[in-house]
């Protein structure tokens, strides 16, 4: 495990030096903080989803996330499109499947990028994740329900994983990345992370950032959530009494504070 | 109206509990704070705005707000059929008419609003209200101009509520909500809030979570309202000196900690 | 020099008495902190982008404040309804051609725009007003790459503001005003400021802040530049050692306290 907290925390600082431009095609509630939170961990963020243009900021970036947190007809096009180019070019594509489940729109456009763009990163919470393994799934809102912990997430992970041919990335209290074959816990993080908006999203951008520098899924999967679930720790300490606006930005200042050393103290990797 | 302020604290309890899912249809530049005043008040927030499912969406949720901020033509219609589905369902509906009177997109869309669907809680500034009550209105932006103290605000809530059958909450120096008949004046708040880009918005949105909570529309605009401007003046007290940045955080820092016994000491409720 | 510098003092009085309101069309990403700063420096902000009220809320405002961040179809015809009216009404018009030269549609957009509006003030980053002036120009997301420290700053806004009639504002390490003859170098502001997304957005809505109060577009560039370039380093001072999320709000903070006498001893103005 040692070697992989290594690869990790050595991946912060590829990342850092890599400046990876991640194009974002992403709902309008919570990307102010995903430009943020790319910025902070080191990356150039650009976000762009009209049709005329989506495949073409794509092809000059080092990776594309797409969030259907707040997908439209519209968006959606462009989302496949960009996708296409990116698997084309050989671009590493982190898909965040915000809601699906949710409605007939999410299930459908979730169904349509799957079918058409490959997919190097999934990220989402349980509820999410099952229902992109054809599982029955409850969700309320775009937050994880309590009633997910009834799911197997290291299962749901896995196959997932190997049915889409994918790294799978299940964020909740213990995150579960899985390759298909490998799978690892992190118990980093923080309650109060489920208390602002967009933390889910942040991490999904984090991925994006791992993903552009490094062209490694699973490492970028581990880098990510790991170092959103660190942020929101340290977050904690230095402002969580005081509430959920002082950790937002607690959480934004930590990610741009962020190195090696403390993801070697950190981080909690565990293989399962 | 020790009873009022015991049933709104109450209220903010059942709220916390409760965790109502709230379906807003909202505008772009205050989106993320509406999103995270939710979460701090104890509700979960949920933002679709695509005709393909915003129907869907209302219909899994506990309350539906509409906020036509950055109303375009494609997210109007996603607003009737949403309103449409929720008075089908009974879910109740907050409706806040952002710069109703500054052009005619934005007065049709309120007439087309208030045709098509009924309306368990208005919400807007003497102007905007003003204008739905078919008053000369003068609108500077989407911030209530100094001139609109001219107005009665209590004459013009009674006579909204009583013509659109439901209540009317006008946030101003003093709050203002009436059913029609009651009216309760707030006296909570504090100047800075409108240095600050959507506080109105989020006020919507807490009355939203409340009425989600509760189904009953008058406590859920006092309890809204009182949130919001007690928030204001704890944020003050906390943060106000230093800037209206840091005045914006500790707003949700407040609203985040908002207890019932808080609400017993600090509002200022007075039936007019 | 020390006539600008009070010149520029005395125009953010004016502004602060002024309240000017300013019609934004921009993008989704930093939209809240440019109505934030527009608060914070004393204007009124309001965002319309739907091409049914854009020229009707252009028509009632002081400035107008056209940004193509995310850009797309419906909107770009959208942003020159509402640069047609207020050439026709003699509104000042600011410009900010986010990513020019990273995509056609950006491409395509800003010669649009350009044709068709007549703009008071252009601001953007070397790359973007390079492509402008039809120079090559290397773009990396939207903000300025390292590699555009080769193209002469003080060469491009000249022949810029000159080949279109307008002021131009290139910002940087050093920013650059020019009206095509007088050239001003402004040293203000914190290499933190390229770490908080938006901090570009909101000196051109700044612009137009001052822009709407003094219809002086050399003196309002100037004012907006150099307050966004004091409030950063003011937001250093308070906050920065703590990351860029309280850095983020210390910028908003510092905007909303920033009075003529801060202007007088921290603007570093240098007629070049």
């Amino acid at each position: 495990m040692n070697q992989l907290t290594n690869d990790t925390a050595k991946a912060l600082e590829t990342l850092r030096k890599t400046v990876p431009l991640v194009h974002n095609i992403t709902n309008y509630v919570t990307v102010n903080d995903c430009a943020n939170a790319l910025l902070a961990i080191g990356a150039s963020p650009i976000m762009a989803d009209d049709i005329a243009e989506a495949a073409d900021i794509t092809s000059i970036s080092s990776a594309l996330v797409i969030n259907i947190g707040t997908l439209n007809q519209r968006t959606v096009a462009s989302m496949v499109a960009a996708g296409k180019k990116a698997n084309e070019m050989r671009i590493p594509v982190v898909f965040d499947p915000v809601g699906a489940g949710a409605s007939k729109l999410r299930n459908d456009a979730t169904r349509e990028i799957l079918n058409q763009v490959k997919i190097t990163v999934l990220r989402g919470n349980i509820s999410e994740i099952s229902f992109v393994a054809g599982l029955d799934v409850s969700t309320k809102g775009v937050d994880a329900s309590v009633a997910d912990g009834n799911h197997d997430a290291v299962a749901v992970a896995k196959a997932v994983a190997q049915n889409l041919g994918c790294i799978a990335a299940i964020t909740g209290a213990v995150d579960v990345i899985s390759d298909g074959n490998r799978v690892v816990e992190i118990r980093n993080g923080h309650p109060m992370l489920s208390k602002v908006t967009g933390t889910g999203c942040m991490t999904s951008a984090l991925v994006g950032a791992y993903v552009g520098a490094l062209k490694d899924g699973f490492i970028a999967a581990v880098g990510g959530v790991a170092s959103m679930g660190i942020a929101g720790e340290i977050a904690f300490e230095k402002a969580g009494n005081i509430g959920t606006g002082s950790f937002h930005a607690a959480i934004i200042d930590a990610l741009s504070q962020l190195d090696a050393a403390q993801m070697q103290e950190r981080a909690k990797l565990n293989e399962a």
